[in-house]
């Protein structure tokens, strides 16, 4: 196999476009970027060995004949996707399992030796271009099922890489980016980044490549493993090494950015500019495959919230929508991604709708009761922009102030309150809210008394959104918690000018 | 002062309008019906004595001075309303308790002997006309105050409530409604109806009257108490006794009416059209008077849900939202009012918006569990289109299978689930729902199979409405419940196409 991936590279050279789109030292998005802004929102699609066997990262030793759709249906995703206002499909090809979703010269363990044959990678490709997507390819670097993964020389595998990336890269027309996954696996200079990324480029000059979990904290020698950092962390603090690097945009699936993320970071001494894609799953579950059984889908209104909050700040979205074992995209499934399209008017060759301005960002926060005096849960942690950080509470009973700029209005007051969660019997994902009874106050200047806005004794959900009928602006603002079933804690408080 | 009051009915004999609108039998709305109808929808405001003791039904023994706001501010009430989409203020001028909002000659128990004289009927109808909104008044028959109530000759107290009505049908201009509450607390045949409507019509030939729980099961004298009957029987039963007649519309407050009400009834022999009014409380926990703490709201989406369904089919709603002790309506109740009209798009001058047909009233229903075998839990409860029957199961694992029309579409499912409901320590009320895994699946023909186009292992609160892509059609229905805390039980599932 050697010898035939050599002559492919050899090929792939020689068909070297001179206008390949590289990253270089940039405070602004080049061309390649640009057009990663711009398509701004995909549909996720994992399919493939693990939709036939319940696991979400499978070992690569169920046979090749377990992956078997009744009635495989690639026009349907596509047309799903165009619904649902997606600009573009992004379609796992080979997850860490190994097994791939074409037909790859470089092994057998791939759709050619299951009992449905088709080329997925074609057929998408096909349907995307039927309905006006684009098409971004997911690979994973890390392979459970290929032995030159586990070869003496790891540049074996590295040349297995090459020729299937040749496959992907000259088969199926133009593919608009690369999303590389698994890489922690191994040592990240194992991986060879500037290779495969100028690879890529070679290939399909237009085509931006990213690479999970690109950046790690601290700076240091990366022995691989999972040793990560806060995605807000990469807002004000440039100094952070990339593990993968060059990369067009940045991956930390599935967290989100914070919403200030400045996009520069310094690698040896220049500043580069670098976006950030979001992945959400729609499973309420997060759970990336297709289960046997029909999963619950997460709510519309934390749906819209996530998608106004991933798409802003030249930030990108990919929500997944993975078809079960017949093949197709699950209809309840597929009626959510529209539903929320409807809701608030993504459509095709229009820009995708904006959610407004959060005006209280780094907004000084206090609070009456604080889980510990670490300083990890304080109540500034609810304010911070960051979506990992959370204030937690001690006491079933708190108060939560904080000052935003009462030159600033707003008319949208987002929370996003911790859930606890579990599996029943069945197992099946339940969350359930803490806080029961609430209410969101304003404080008044004249006589130092606070107005309810809000107030409610039932659940919040995932994002409590309370809207306004007109903007306000307020000194301090309180969620005012009168009573919760554990120590309430809140990931974030927003208020938002939409 | 039955000599001042005989003088009001003499005066307003002469004034009495040959044009006075006076029900006769019909099978469609007389003028002033097509004006109630034409209204829709109004905002109810309880104000008073019980705004300032903490009770719903308080004895009228409290003091006139109990009653105090500190910042009476009817203008913000009739603003409120303009901003809300309502198109009328109904007034609550006097409730049980006798405590009456204006001046009276005809007692002492009123405002002009509290603190705060503002004659509280004449602000708001000022400032009814200022926001171009109609004004409707309620006023309690039953008076638990008034000595003459208890006098041995009860024409005293008629004679009282004639001077009243003379009273607030004379000096505040046009009342569009006058609505009776209380009635229940005598023989109906006590409160001589046929006067009290007469009376209405001389003094504002256009005002319409309503007597709450109009109509009465079995058929019989009928010696006051709340021996009532489900609304629902209203469509279908013509041969219901009427309690209060001439009545210009229905009341059972706070009931929905069968979406299918026909509203016409047989009243010795002759068939009458009577439009009903629904009554709704913002209050989540049912409250008309506002409490010392501030209350919560109902969910947006129920309150949506239940505006299409009362505002449906010539039946009209009034919202209740009450003032504070303050005088004002408190801002996140006025929030909350507004934002629905801005979801649904209610404005003045533009009809009010329609929600669509239900499909699936009356569908054929079976269940694989049902609570009993009486007949009243039975599955076809969730299809019988009335709100006060349901289905319950006895297994918390449980589908309930149902047959809409197959030629209809529909695009949009409520499942009003019935939920446990409690008062925490702090005396706040919660509602629980029992369902905690559910799928919506429509069945295929062809194979046999079902598609669930809806799964959830959230909380349904207390109306799920689950919005389609597509309008579609169905042999089937299942609402397959998967797990729930209690034996689940459904009041109501429509299939609606909106």
């Amino acid at each position: 196999m050697k010898i035939k991936s050599l002559l492919f590279l050899l090929l792939a050279l020689v068909g070297m476009s001179a206008t390949a789109q590289r990253l270089k030292p940039s405070t602004k998005p080049n061309a390649c970027q640009q057009r990663v802004i711009e398509r701004g929102y995909g549909m996720f699609v994992h399919f493939g060995m693990n939709t036939f066997n319940g696991f979400e990262w499978s070992e690569g030793k169920d046979p090749a004949t377990l992956y078997n759709p009744t009635n495989l249906d690639c026009d349907q995703w596509a047309r799903v996707a165009r619904d649902a206002g997606f600009r573009y499909i992004l379609l796992v090809t080979k997850h860490h399992d190994g097994f791939c979703l074409w037909d790859s010269r470089y092994t057998d363990y791939d759709v050619a030796s299951s009992p449905v044959k088709t080329d997925v990678v074609k057929a998408v490709s096909d349907a995307c271009r039927k309905y006006g997507l684009e098409l971004g390819l997911y690979y994973s670097l890390w392979d459970r099922h290929e032995p030159s993964y586990k070869s003496s020389d790891f540049s074996d595998y590295l040349e297995y890489m090459d020729g299937q990336l040749n496959e992907l890269l000259t088969n199926y027309g133009d593919i608009c980016e690369l999303w590389f996954d698994g890489g922690w696996d191994k040592p990240a200079a194992d991986w060879n980044v500037p290779h495969i990324y100028d690879h890529v480029k070679k290939l399909q000059p237009k085509c931006a490549v990213g690479f999970n979990v690109s950046a790690i904290r601290p700076i240091g020698e990366d022995k691989g493993g999972f040793d990560m950092f806060p995605v807000e962390d990469m807002v004000g603090n440039p100094d952070i090494q990339f593990r993968y690097f060059p990369t067009d945009f940045r991956l930390y699936d599935p967290k989100i950015a914070h919403p200030n993320d400045a996009k520069l970071y310094n690698v040896d001494g220049k500043t580069y500019y670098l976006p950030f894609e979001h992945t959400i799953c729609l499973s309420y579950a997060y759970e990336w495959f297709q289960k046997a059984e029909p999963q619950p889908v997460r709510d519309l209104v934390e749906l819209r919230e996530l998608f106004y909050l991933s798409t802003a700040n030249n930030n990108t979205l990919v929500i997944n929508l993975p078809p079960d074992q017949t093949g197709r995209i699950p209809q309840h499934e597929a009626n959510t991604a529209i539903a929320l399209a409807r809701m608030i008017g993504i459509e095709h060759g229009k820009p995708l709708p904006k959610g407004g301005e959060i005006i209280s960002v780094g907004a000084k926060a206090e609070a009456t009761s604080v889980w510990d005096d670490t300083g990890d849960w304080d109540a500034s942690k609810a304010t911070d922009g960051g979506m990992q950080t959370r204030w937690a509470s001690r006491d079933t009973v708190a108060q939560l102030v904080f000052y935003p700029d009462p030159e600033k209005k707003f008319n949208v007051v987002n929370i996003y309150e911790y859930c606890d969660s579990y599996r029943d019997a069945n197992n099946r994902f339940h969350r359930t809210n803490r806080i029961t009874d609430y209410s969101l106050d304003i404080f008044n200047e004249a006589d130092g008394s606070w107005t309810p806005i809000y107030v409610s004794t039932s659940a919040m959900g995932d994002c409590k959104s309370i809207s306004l009928p007109e903007p306000i602006s307020a000194s301090r603002v309180r969620l005012n918690i009168r009573s919760a079933v554990e120590s309430p804690s809140i990931y974030e408080i927003q208020l938002i000018n939409r």
